[in-house]
């Protein structure tokens, strides 16, 4: 089969892999209907040093199951599933705690022979704890939104539950990159009336406006934080999520965050410490969030899809089909494209 | 009449200042009856550079109610009060929101010429909002547990209260001085059975045990890590209750506490950043805590210390006259008392 490989920055390449195979009696093999890039797969895109051999990448897809382990249940060949971008047997004190990304059974897409996301199928671990079947044919117009639920908006939504957003808590979202704009989408799910969307790039965030932010702000630093604090009556909102992760955005959430407020994050830190001094202290500042169990969520967030409540899938702007997904790589990269959809 | 002031580190004299007076309608004028020296009355001890002046000092006191301004309700002459570690008008929206150390009309004790603490009298601004009638008479043997009311318990509770400490968590308090001690007996009294305090000061451990630690681990820094790391299964423990305020003690917090885990801090942070990498980040680790608003917590223990259930005043050891309260932070700097009860 194809598959995308990245060498290191810049360089990623789709080519031809061994066809996944049953290792495991709770293996399955999904034939990938719908994959996407991530914002998190830039990291690596941007800077990883340039080695020989490939390693295989994308951990966003959903398909249809063609083979299944002896001791998988719950699933049958044809059915349509999505699969969350971290893989788990959904059984172990983690998992029952809602914590499936630190499962003590799982692990991630793309290493130690697990297959990637980004190509024309994956041997799936775990599948009976990893996969949710949706009940949708493989032509359903919901598909974006259902490939959603394997990373972007599960991430937006446990962005907004850790920082407890509901409908008495003011919002910042940091970020108007498909993770900040379904962070917005989540917090206006959740409840929040006021969202203040930060970010410059008016066609995201005239999609943010449209999932529910209420005011956006294009400055950034120093004058960011003072057009939020304007904006509240010099005192910030209750909770902030950053969702960029670098140095500066998580400063900045720090800067527009109220006494006694929550900043959450998911965003993958580039910075390795935060600020908490005296003042943060003293503030009753919290910082919460981390990488997205997004396994916890599907079940929850899918009958808004089913129901056409919510479009999350609204975040992809351009569609690849595999061989020209080191384009989509680029064009997101030059923030030519917000979110890449690949169609294998 | 007679008050403390510094003058800089290991410069503690007990001085004769002016009397207080009634400045506002809000104000009242408290006689202290009990007031004592705080962990964190020893960083500037420790460390405050030397100047020609004294600062007054200490924000822990409780007494009795002598003159009242005309705008203050709730109170009359010959109450005994206890004071909260910061003053606050109790009505704003912070207030009400249980943040009282950021009311948006309050301050600290000892500046902007409000008395410190450890003297004689007390001019207490927004009385109405600040005190807290304690319905005992001037001679109780209730008067330490209630003077734990001023800051050093609730402190333990607000680390308790802000991890999340309940029935199903396992806790470990990080520090052996009267604020862990403190956490440990507010852990216990909501409802933790597994509580493991690092420290190495046996009589102080002891205490601890008495008020609930399950467990103690003497270790320190990696040591000490793997030691509580042993003791959960490898995991570490739900939450983390960090009461020292070093650099060191944050980390080893980071060390122990389970994934999907909370750290709470009340230890005055003598550190500007905290550990916020990837690891932290893929591990969902919550960081949370701050300055205890006290006031918040004062009528909800108040009942258990009135009833007996509880003794939070087993964490003074000594106690000294206002003359002798120099002595009293030797004593304490030197470890050689955990906490020092002043009655002037």
């Amino acid at each position: 089969m194809k598959a995308t490989l990245i060498y290191g920055a810049g360089d990623v390449r789709v080519e031809t892999v061994p066809d996944p195979k049953l290792r495991e009696p709770t293996d399955a093999i999904v034939r990938v209907l719908r994959a996407c890039i991530c914002g998190s797969d830039l990291w690596p895109y941007g800077s990883k040093p340039p080695q020989d051999h490939g390693d295989r990448i994308g951990h966003e897809f959903l398909g249809v199951v063609e083979d299944l382990g002896a001791e998988v249940t719950g699933l049958k060949p044809g059915d349509v599933v999505v699969a969350p971008f971290v893989w788990a047997d959904n059984t172990c004190d983690f998992c029952r705690e809602g914590l499936q990304t630190s499962c003590r059974h799982g692990g991630q897409w793309g290493s130690n022979d697990v297959d990637g996301g980004q190509g024309e199928a994956v041997r799936v671990p775990q599948a009976s704890g990893t996969l949710v079947k949706l009940p949708v044919g493989e032509d359903s117009a919901l598909l974006p939104s259902l490939l959603s639920l394997s990373d972007v908006f599960p991430t937006g939504h446990h962005c907004a539950v850790t920082a407890g957003v509901d409908a008495r808590t003011t919002v910042t979202v940091i970020g108007d990159g498909a993770v900040g704009l379904s962070a917005v989408l989540a917090a206006k799910r959740l409840g929040a009336e006021r969202i203040v969307l930060m970010g410059r790039h008016t066609a995201r965030t005239d999609l943010g406006r449209a999932f529910g932010a209420t005011d956006v702000v294009a400055e950034r630093g120093d004058e960011g934080i003072e057009r939020v604090r304007e904006l509240t009556g010099g005192d910030g909102t209750h909770t902030v999520l950053e969702c960029v992760g670098t140095k500066p955005a998580i400063e900045t959430a720090f800067g527009v965050v109220r006494d006694g407020g929550t900043v959450s994050r998911v965003g993958v830190p580039q910075y390795p410490e935060v600020p908490a001094d005296f003042g943060v202290f003293f503030r009753n500042i919290t910082l919460t969030g981390g990488v997205a169990p997004a396994r916890a969520y599907i079940e929850e967030l899918l009958p808004d899809i089913l129901d056409g409540r919510i479009e999350p899938g609204k975040v992809f702007d351009r569609t690849v089909g595999l061989d020209d997904v080191p384009d989509g790589y680029r064009a997101m990269a030059d923030r030519d494209a917000l979110k890449v959809l690949i169609r294998p």
